[in-house]
Formats: structure tokens, sequence, C-alpha cells
């Protein structure tokens, strides 16, 4: 059935395709009929990661009860660089080895259905938007904090996509020009400063120079087993170590987030990831810098607030843009 | 006559206010049918440089053989944070003491004419869109180098003026958590690493360190005599210093630009103002460092140009907006 009554209502499924898990299902509207998690095991190669997409999409359709023949289309969201128009992925940090995948194509080949390929950060800000912590905002900033930091920009009630789709790389803003090495070839990044991977480089630093701190037994001695999560941990029993480096992240988030208002003078960040479920541990000392650093006027008026729909902005988002893009007159 | 044969065709007053000096004049489309210039004497006071403006006005009129009646509208540019709705200059940093000024409704008593108020670099940033060097382009960024560091958004081929009509300010991105203090309160903006006004605090403070240069025998002697005009003049005749410190200002010009490609995905930056006028002195470190550290398909396929249209870009732009607003349905 491909019901087309009203604006909004057609069936889709959707995959949102990370470093560490796949997730899968149908979507009508913001509801969720199905959900299916895998590990993308990325290490197998595209080969295998293709297949486990696709065969994540069909499980999203068996526990739906839904055929691809009861679906309107496919919409993708992965991690990466994409090229929109053929629904390529040209690159992507999180997933080795992935050059120029041809993903929207493999799609049809296997269902037989439309299909939209898109940036999962940017699919998350459109989420957000039409579903989430932005409702009725017309113009957000969405920013993702994990292993990495990504964003999305809703300008003028709409994604701004850029010339060559790849616009809302908040990450990436150089805030120290001498900053550490970025994973994206840069130094002094945002995501090299504030992200999950920055903070768990930062707590081994600063235990290998001798640094008292639970970080040590959490992590049984192993420099190497510290993640942003352990940081989080140690932080809520009072941890003045992982406290700093939490409020250190903050800090720097807010040195991009004054940059972003003082360029695109947005009336809110909605601020999503792992990393942000630290919440006004790592959001307090962000605004303060936020406001000590950007234009008063802008500053005072924009609110910070947290992701409202978790993990599942991004199925929701691509979902809601392919609806768009297939309703489109 | 008001014209409405065709759209665009309406005759307008503009002015462009800056620290420095008053430019106004009569406008049809992109012609300039008259060209006002005098100096704004910031000094003065509020009411006294308003009486400036509006006197140019006049003149201009005048020398174009105009009266009020004659017009459809009046545009007026000007430094500092501008109140679009209200047409209310809410401060500036080049005009001291300006707090909340009526300049729409002081320039529709004075010629009983509908005034729209906008950013001097958002006017530019149009004019150089519609008349210049950035014409059938959909996304681009006009980013203005002189005393301070200004700029102008054109995304999806219409000025982006954000929340609260405040976005655009390239010039105050932080792009050195720890650099020098800004003029806006902040520190490490790119204003305070690349802007005239930083040449010149650079080139008097290695000076007095004691180097060889030039600028000493141009400047007789006098540190607060340099300005970047006087580093380009050295630069011209092969000074190592001056060379070295417009190179400089390059490098942080293309930091500030690899974030703005990450951001916004433009296809083109436009670089006007007085400290431009250096050319690839100044854009070719620029381009260079752009390039090694901005996302490799947005960085290769973006271009980087110099202005087009020099100091009536502020004039032409306003009017175009004006018009725009006039002849909206």
């Amino acid at each position: 059935m491909k019901a087309r009554e009203r604006k909004g209502s057609l069936l889709t499924a959707a995959v949102d395709i990370g470093g560490t898990k796949i997730l899968a299902g149908v979507i009508a509207g913001d509801s969720i009929l199905s959900r299916v998690e895998v590990p993308t095991e990325a290490h197998i190669g595209v080969e295998g990661v293709v297949g486990r997409i696709l065969s994540a999409l069909h499980s999203g359709l068996v526990q739906a009860g839904k055929k691809p023949a009861d679906l309107a289309g496919i919409g993708i969201a992965c991690a990466g660089l994409i090229e929109p128009e053929a629904g390529v992925v040209v690159n992507s940090p999180n997933l080795p080895g992935w050059s120029l995948v041809p993903l929207a194509a493999r799609s049809r080949d296997e269902f037989g259905l439309p299909t939209l390929v898109m940036n999962d950060a940017n699919a998350a800000a459109v989420g957000e938007h039409r579903f989430g912590a932005g409702r009725e905002v017309r113009h957000l900033i969405y920013i993702t904090i994990s292993t990495g930091i990504g964003g999305g920009l809703i300008l003028n009630g709409e994604l701004y996509n850029g010339a060559w789709g790849t616009a809302g790389e908040v990450g990436h803003m150089t805030i120290d020009a001498n900053g550490p090495p970025c994973s994206c070839g840069n130094w002094g990044c945002l995501e090299s400063l504030a992200s999950g991977t920055a903070l768990a480089r930062d707590a081994a630093q600063r235990l290998s120079k001798g640094e008292r701190s639970s970080l040590r037994e959490l992590s049984k001695g192993n420099l190497n087993a510290i993640t942003a999560a352990l940081i989080h941990q140690a932080a809520l029993t009072g941890d003045a170590l992982a406290l700093e480096l939490i409020a250190q992240a903050g800090q720097y988030l807010g040195i991009g987030m004054a940059n972003l208002v003082n360029l695109l003078n947005p009336q809110l960040f909605i601020v999503g990831g792992g990393v942000a479920r630290m919440g006004e541990l790592l959001l307090a000392p962000a605004r303060k810098v936020m406001r000590q650093r950007a234009f008063p006027v802008a500053a005072e008026l924009v609110r910070v607030a947290p992701a409202a729909l978790g993990g599942n902005a991004g199925l929701l988002g691509v979902a809601a843009c392919l609806r768009d893009k297939l309703e489109a007159p």
C-alpha cells in the first residue's frame, strides 16, 4: 500500500550506518514500526558491510510484516562524504576501505525501490528538526559528539547542503591553529579537542604522567581501554581529573558554538551523540564560553538543548527527506 | 517617476556609512547615476554624523538632478549590528557612541520615503552577487578585509541573515583559541590575526624588537604610523618583513576559509576591502592553506576571486535589496 492520502504518509524503510552499528527499520511519519540493530563489523570490508546493510533492511521489513512492494522507497543515512545525486559514498572515516561505493544502486538492485543516500549527521539534524528538539525552529544547528564530531545545519527551515552536499561539518572548524592533529588531516579542529576520542587521548596522557584518578582502576591500568563513557562514569563519582577533562571539552565546544553564533546566528543548538549524554557537565561550560566569546545579542538569545530522539534521529530524518523527495510535485 | 515597468527598474538613493567615509548616490539597477563621498568624522558624535549622512544623500540627489519625489526609497548600508525590521543601528565598532540609532526613522522623516537599513558587508555581498564577481553563483561567501574583517553569506542564491539579522560575521570566528585580543571582546578571531589592524600591530611589534625593514623609513620611525597600506608598499619593493607579515595574514585567512569550506561548502569566496588590494601576495597563501586544511573535494572545487565592484558594492547591494523589498508582491 503506497498510501498518498496525505503528505508525509508514505511508508518507507530506512537504515542508519555508523562505524560500530547498523540500525534499520520501517518508518511511517514519526513512527518506527520495526527496529533492527546489528554490529557493522567494518573490518570485514566493503562487500561484507553492504551485505549486512541490505540484510538489516530485509530483517526490518520482516519484523514489521512488510514486503518491498508495500514501501515507497529506501532511505540510507551513512557516515562520511556522500554524493547525493548518484547516491554514492565518496569516502567515510568510520568505514575503512569505503571509496566511491554506489549504495543507492545496490539498494535499487536489491529492492527495486527509489533510494536516497545522505550523510548521517544531516539526516539526524532533519530528524530532530521535524520530530525532536527542534520542531518549529527555523534556524538550528545540530551537533553530534561521539568518537568524532558531526553536524547538520537547518537554515530557513531547511537542511542546508552547500554546493556539493558537504556542508555542516561543524567538527572540522579549526579553533586552535596549533592544536592536535585531527582525523581529517587538519589540526586543531573542534573534533580534535572535544570529541570522545580527544577526551580519551587527554585522559591517557594525564594518567601516563602519573596523575591520580579513579580512571586508573576503572580501566584496570590499561590506558588504551579509557573511553569517553569511562570518563563520564568517573566524573559521576566526583573524580577531579574526569570532571576537569569534560569541562575542558565543553569549553572547546563553547568556542565552536561561538563561531557558529557569529557566522550563522541560529536560534537553537541541539547537541546529540554518545558524549552528549554527559549533559550539563559538558553543556554548562559550553554555554558559558559561548556567551563570553560570541556577539552578545545573538549569544544571549540562542538556546542550547540536548537531542530528543537519541539514536533514532537519523532513521526518522532520512525517511522524512525521502518522503519529501517522493512527494515533491 | 516611480517606474515599475520591469523588475529592478525602481530609482533609489543609497548611502554606505563606514568609519572613515560616507558614500552616497542615486542608483538605477547596476548604474550609479551620482556619487558623493565625504569624510564620516565619527568623532563629532551621533547627531553630527546623522546630519552628514542625510546631507550626503541630498547632495547625491542634487548631483543626479533628482528630487525625493523621483525616488522609490532610500537604502542605508552601515557598519555594525543592525536591527533590520526597525532599521535601528544597535551598535557599531567603527562609529563611537552609536547605540540604538533609529536611522530608518530619521531618513523617513527627512525624505518621506520608505527606508531600508542593513549591515554594510551584507550589502556588499549582495552587490557582488548581483552585479560583480559572484553573478549567477548560488553559494558564495564575501569577505571584506580592511581595518576589521566583515562578511556576508549568499546561500541558495539569497543573503542569509540568520535568526536576528546578525549572520555573516566571518571575521569573528576564533581560529586560535589563545590568540590576541579582538575588537569584539573575544580573542584569536580571524580579524585579530589577518586584518589591516593586525598587520600594523605585528609590524610595529617586530620593528620595536629591532628588525630591519624599509617600514622604518616609510613610517619615518613612528611605529604608530604603520598601516596595512604602508606594509603593502614595502612588500612591493621586496621588503622581507612586509612580505612575511602579508603571507602570515594570508595563511590565517586560509584557515578561516577552510572552516567556511567545511561548514558551508561554497562555490566561491569573494575577497574585498582595502587589504584585499594586496592581491595574490595575500590570496596565494590563503588558497594554499585552505586546500591543506579543508575537506579535499570541497576545497578543490571552491574558487577564490577578488571583488569586482570595489567601494561601490555596498551602494549597489543595498539599493538592490531595497528594490526587492519594494517590488515584493
